[in-house]
């Protein structure tokens, strides 16, 4: 079943190894399909050169194993969260991405300096807050989903527009209209950390970019006046 | 026509990748016959693995489309104001390089501070102004060719000596007599950004290269009295 | 002899050049068969293209060598006394990673502040002290192995939940309960130090993960109640 | 003429790329041989893929080409002049790389700080003092090499225990026993003057290693108490 689906999801796994995004077998990717209430997970712990698109695991939306031989990734519930409560969402990756982990485990956000950020992230990339003794102790994973969508809400943040997180001491997860597009996101992500970083360093003093740049840049790539890349 | 640009360009937007100085389809890089008046450009958003030298386009200096059915990259107008108006250039290269995007989001020049810089770059390089809120909302890309003249039409510079600028917030344009150089000199700004960032951190109270040392390191290279490299 | 461990041994060897942990022929790995009280160990300064199974040293656990026509890696009294003196341990490897030499030559111990690491060792990553002058003129490789059994003693850490240090002002050894797991652990303990650097540069007041959520992570890949990977 | 070492020079000037020690064509390695007092060198600016080895040039200790259709690398005089005045060396290799100009250009010294130093290079890599102004504008190729000697001899240093050094604000010069070992000599220079950065930032009162320390490891790669490797 949703075999096509199945494949992308591959894809978009093995791309997060390709792009230098994990080691071993850190890290997982998921897809859904929307009108079955369904989604393609990586199994858990399964390195990437072995992985096949017949390995992957479906999912419901209550975190029932719909079909697979193998366990989902141990993440499987972050990811149920974030499909229920972020409903236009397609597709979620999660990477232990150095850089990345260095702001997520300093308890940074990533401010919003250049144009590459703008190009894809609408503004800073938020980071939670830990989660606390209770909500480690029973349901971890569930709880990692509850806090990022809390993180949202309190910052009156929208998905479409800010579509990545670093989870506090823990790591990046990113997202997209499908499980391509999370990949890329999560690529960007760790770009942009690593080129805040030098920037915070070479002026420690930086400001924000300002609104108008910020819109350009994220506008002339997303909704209806975009004009960057090629027409459908 | 213009097939043989269209190949020199092909291959150098290829080498932004080779290099090392993009990822997806960030970057782009553009030749010019100045006989006909006429440049050729990377298509807007084309992942380089899929590029072939046929989807370049070609366009004028007032910025039309002569030949191609892609949309030339949103950065054509930038480069159509260099070509304008730094009239012996014939080749420009944007990228998105992440030490190059560090110097430019701390607004920041790159010091002159060793021979690797010397040899191919005349001097530290500029970092431009931010643009304004106007110049950002009309004609952005417009606007930002005409931001990097001023820079050097200010500091009294020339772009046949000092072949490159950092866009603040944005990132690196290169340029040169030909596309390749202006790939090669996008790759030695990015070189120069990293160790110069370093070296700055070893000695917060380095001195810029003095005028002789400079001039042996360029001239050696440039102009009548070069000696490195092979008689042509 | 050993035939089956000296293939595995030697794949782990080769595994750390894969890896990005050496330059040259520097690093060495050795696995042990504990009921024959034997060790495979790579051969001293052989470089791991030239690298074959057969070139692997049989030697015991008093240091004698038993079979193999090459010198056994000088560090091979090193790897003797971590056998000895850690009894469950199966898998040694030694490198001169970047990261983490950089933290053993500050005389650093990587603190405990990201899940990546908490999923592998279980809190901070020791520094053993220097060794004295008389330690170190006389069987220098035995009383570095010496030097860190009693690091572990002194900071009452057990072998089995602690797999790796830092020697001072030398570099990381690491183990497991087989010779490609004590690899494994030098990559994470690499990466680790990478993503700690900038973090304690992010923010140099960063506190220590919490016990909760070193349990949980630790505790989720490792002992009877795990539920990352497949069951076996 | 003198196709052997023409061959090894050749090798040794690829590895150099391999090593991603240059870009470009930057960099140069040559061999000399001892008895006819001839050196083998890179011609000047030729891509290293595009390089054979019947391109390198043959020169005598006073810098006459004796063989080769292509002009010896505009470095050729600083060869020569180490080759006159460090009489037992046999090979040289001169980078452009990222960490050792960094530290170049910063004017510092690489400091003696851990193992990996220790096993190849005996003590602190000094850093010349810049060139003068008349230095540089007569004979700047020759006075490079000059100034190498002078440094070494005011800091009472053997090229055959130190065989290296930063020249001021442009990178370094590193040698050996052949073409081969300069460049692996030239590549433990710059991981060394990675993992010092590094490590000076995480202590900043960092001591220098102890003579004791220092001669173990160096010792036990070179000499006749030397125990590392396999017997020759």
């Amino acid at each position: 079943m949703l075999e096509k689906l199945k494949q992308q999801v591959y894809e978009a796994n093995m791309q997060l190894s390709q792009l230098g995004l994990v080691n071993f077998t850190w890290g997982n990717v998921s897809g859904i399909d929307r009108e079955q209430g369904l989604f393609v997970i990586k199994p858990s712990g399964v390195p990437y050169e072995q992985l096949k698109p017949a390995d992957l695991v479906v999912v419901d939306l209550k975190e029932n194993v719909i079909e697979g031989k193998l366990r989902p990734s141990s993440d499987t519930p972050t990811h149920a969260v974030l499909y229920r409560q972020f409903p236009g969402i397609r597709g979620i990756a999660h990477t232990h991405s150095p850089w990345a982990v260095s702001f997520a485990a300093a308890g940074r956000p990533i401010p919003i300096l250049n144009t590459t950020h703008a190009d894809t992230f609408y503004g800073e990339i938020p980071v939670s807050r830990g989660l606390t003794a209770t909500e480690i102790n029973d349901d971890y994973e569930e709880n990692t989903g509850k806090v990022i969508v809390d993180t949202f809400n309190k910052q009156h943040l929208s998905p479409f527009e800010m579509k990545g997180i670093l989870v506090n001491q823990h790591g990046p997860f990113t997202w997209g209209m499908d499980a391509k597009e999370a990949v890329y996101n999560a690529k960007v992500l760790e770009v942009v950390a690593e080129t805040d970083y030098h920037t915070m360093i070479l002026n420690p003093t930086v400001k924000s970019m300002s609104p108008n740049l910020l819109n350009k840049h994220y506008l002339r790539k997303h909704g209806e006046n975009a004009y960057y890349g090629q027409k459908n």
